[in-house]
């Protein structure tokens, strides 16, 4: 079973990417004193690969995943994919499609079950806006991929 | 060009979404100042169906969109799929891929951008589990779908 | 090379789906000048395999297809799958997403190809609205759908 | 309910596009005469980005769109991204799939319903001829798409 | 780094999908040599819910996948759903397109890589018809999912 | 109806492309003596439109297909998209979604139903891995897609 509310991996990944920078101590604080691992970054393209790039490479200098075992790049990858089809709501592509994102990304691990055997998770929430490659010419857009790790 | 946080339509309704019953009266308040349409939901079901007539009802009852005017409902629709899409991450499908969902749903509508000739603009969100029919086997999902209204 | 614009299969199946029956006369006869088979039909629907099961029927009941040889039927099912990418654009399903389809739909079989060798191919095209389970609430759709056969 | 016929704002699109410039003197004069904004006009590419950045354009320059209101580049994007998920059937990708098109394509702007509450409407017509890229290995393909705007 | 041929998890599920009942000593003897856990199995349907439904239930009664824990089961889930695309090409569907499938499945977990970190992973196989729902009218089919697990 | 299993082309393509040189010999003579026109090659890259090219060239060059006649390339065409699905299973992608492929294909042409009537077929089949462009960060993977010609 998962945990309520606060103990909710993906609830947590979005709101870390969703808050400002002003209103995110508390989730920090939060996940602290959960002790799961964590990180955020920013990253604006047109191009699927370095908004990949990007997370894989913030979460692999975070310590969130461990960047020589395939097995945890994988759950990472797989949890990238899933949070872009929500941001892309259709085809996974951007600048074929003359569309850029400005995007927040948050990835979270840690226990999100009741059942200790259920062990580890890893959420990847991206939040930020899809458009145009023309300044306002853009509306928000979200992502959620979660997997086991 | 959007407004800043708290004028986004997106991140409002995906907060409304998102947080417990007695979390959101800050952003139901919010959204009455900008004197904003919205309703919030529950749905569970396998049938793709249900999750969005449910959508659509409520959206009608609430007077967020007027049903009896196709092109409220042709842009509420569109916005109930994209959201779709970040939920189901693929393929839009639920029973006949053995998963199911339980989601709470917020539909917000207002004005986002600066500009006032942008108009009036539609966000449904879309937060809950996803998962095997089987109580427990499943894991957190989000979806938002933005549509010009 | 593909023959000028008359003696395109695409374009005389699209005017058969498009036009009224009253506007017809020119393309029907001007398809048996050039004695390429045809048929033409009208299917409305929630299932899409309803729609899929009249075309076929109707084609093999005109003699457009061999219905006894799976290398023909197999033609047409994916003429008849490309032509429906078209009319659901994105996801080929219908009722599962709370919509439905009214059709006319036009199968032609020719050689439209400078090139003798380069033998028949097959074109379904379909035209009609598509829209709610409610009259009026819908807007046009187009597909077509192109293979050798 | 939508007008008949004539009055219907897809099928005159397909038909602009579908015909030659010599056959499309009575569509012209028949949208001139609904005092409905269009456009026409030609593209070959194997990039998908020019697709779009050319029927874009040609909306903008010809006043069917307002190319400074997001609403209206929304709602135009969107008609141009359905009609060509009817033009790759499957996968919107063009180059990456060894394949590239060259299209005639029009977009028409007006009011397609009885009812005038229902307001403008855009829709985006795209036909042509889709393959490999050596000259000859092709066969058509169209595609339509349809939004409020 | 993966092992070479024989150790490879995808390659023994294939050829366990693949290869007739009296040619698959060979590799269930490898697989036992090998102490990885395998089940094998058939399904016949025009519901995908089926297909999942039986693969799910045979790595359960077969200890291939503790059912009882979520973790292994979503390991399992996204294999079969993996291996579907591969059976569907393009629509993750069956019944609402008209077409049935006669499958042979093999679920393999062991352990694919050089390094024992890189821990367990899971290999789903499927190879048979897929077609009209009228026998003989078929072509072959075949699809293959892995993840850790 | 489809003949037995080694009168399957499906199979004897998947077998080609699996098996390691010095275990293709039986299939090789399998196929020598059904008279059935094939090839095999191998092919890396981060770009789908190599993959696509190298498979088509080998076609060509090994008289599997005649380049000359669309007919026959149209048919190669669509059995390497359809097998590339099983390969990406989701996206037909790779280097965007930052991820490459390591494959051997087989293409087979051939007769595999009982009734002559239903001619020739041609299945193209991929088999390898996918995965990061980082040496060992990878998986197995395979495809098949099969068409009249
Ligand atoms: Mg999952
Ligand atoms: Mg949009
Ligand atoms: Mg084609
Ligand atoms: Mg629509
Ligand atoms: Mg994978
Ligand atoms: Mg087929």
């Amino acid at each position: 079973m998962l945990k309520q509310a606060k103990g909710r991996i993906g609830r947590n990944a979005v709101l870390l990417a969703l808050l400002e920078e002003e209103e995110e101590a508390e989730i920090t604080a939060h996940l602290e004193s959960l002790q799961w691992r964590y990180c955020k970054g920013k990253v604006g393209s047109m191009e699927l690969q370095k908004i990949v790039a990007s997370i894989e490479t913030a979460a692999k200098r975070n310590d969130v995943v461990n960047g020589e075992l395939y097995r945890e790049m994988h759950a990472l990858y797989h949890a990238v994919i899933e949070a872009m089809q929500g941001v892309t709501r259709g085809q996974v592509d951007l600048g074929d499609l003359m569309r850029t994102v400005g995007l927040r990304f948050a990835v979270v691990r840690g226990k999100p079950y009741e059942n200790s055997e259920e062990g580890e998770w890893i959420a990847v929430a991206l939040y930020g806006t899809i458009g145009a490659p023309i300044r306002g010419l853009e509306h928000e857009t979200i992502g959620l991929g979660i997997n086991h790790i």
